[in-house]
């Protein structure tokens, strides 16, 4: 029938009620963050370059060269930039790939 | 090398604007549809349960009343409705049921 | 020039070290999220119902009543359900109405 | 009442039908784009890095510039990145703002 046992009722409202307190957490943690932007505009920095960064921060070095490159290349070949090789570090790699 | 080929150079910039122009199409489409929900509440109806029920009428009626049966049963069980079953229709369905 | 003072590159550490901080925590709660939902599947739970249940939790037993009431009425205008009215609670309160 | 009129139920019906027609052909494009990028993989180009031109392209080249110059000295200034200036264009316009 459509009445729950007793113990499936209580399963069901622990469930719920340790959800709602997980997802009031992390609306609460989103809040920080944007409270953490906030602060950082502020201050005077660029938010939409800062997510960037943090974007780019969970790349390693050499990820970070290679997309780099690699957008560099696609952007030439579209006309959005002028000259390549775009960086002294690009460059490098370029050097080391040889 | 860095620099495309002019083949792929050709392909890059057709795939590029062939993309774009599908997002442009996509989004002026996502602008009918906030103009039509528009329309409709200047017409006096609720948007937040047209949404609802544009989402159930993906569903198929049978589906539709168990979920509807699921539903009531966990509300029931929490407290959130006094009795059971909550409808008609499900009532036939559970008879059909048994 | 664009090398920040030693001052504005600490408060940039510090600004992103907490937001990366905070976002990691609010990953982690979605995780936790996603796992107490994988336990309520495990135990024989509908997820996609219990998410209704949570939606709902959020509205009062007179707003619930009131979507419910529109919500049924749509739906009959548009073939979805056979009778009018859906619910005992609903005659109730559109009884209270009159 | 909660039955809707005869002519409120037609538009009902129309707004309906007209919104799952827009979500219908916007999904469609959704799928049209997928199968667009599908294609650019299988030719060789790094998805990922389409999508950030696409993004990219939707700027002018000044706002590209200064884009550019922030990210240049936030990554600096976080260890990210080695030297100063990181693009012969950024150094151009750094000359032209003296």
């Amino acid at each position: 029938m459509t009445t729950l046992q007793a113990s499936a009722q209580n399963q069901l409202r622990q469930l719920i009620e340790q959800i709602e307190r997980l997802e009031e957490e992390k609306k609460n943690l989103g809040g920080d963050i944007r409270d953490k932007f906030a602060e950082a505009k502020a201050l005077g920095f660029d938010v939409k370059v800062l997510r960037q960064v943090i974007r780019l921060r969970k790349k390693s070095k050499v990820e970070l060269q290679e997309e780099e490159l690699i957008l560099a290349t696609y952007m030439h070949a579209l006309g959005m930039i002028d000259s390549l090789p775009r960086t002294a570090s690009t460059d490098t790699m370029m050097d080391a790939a040889e």
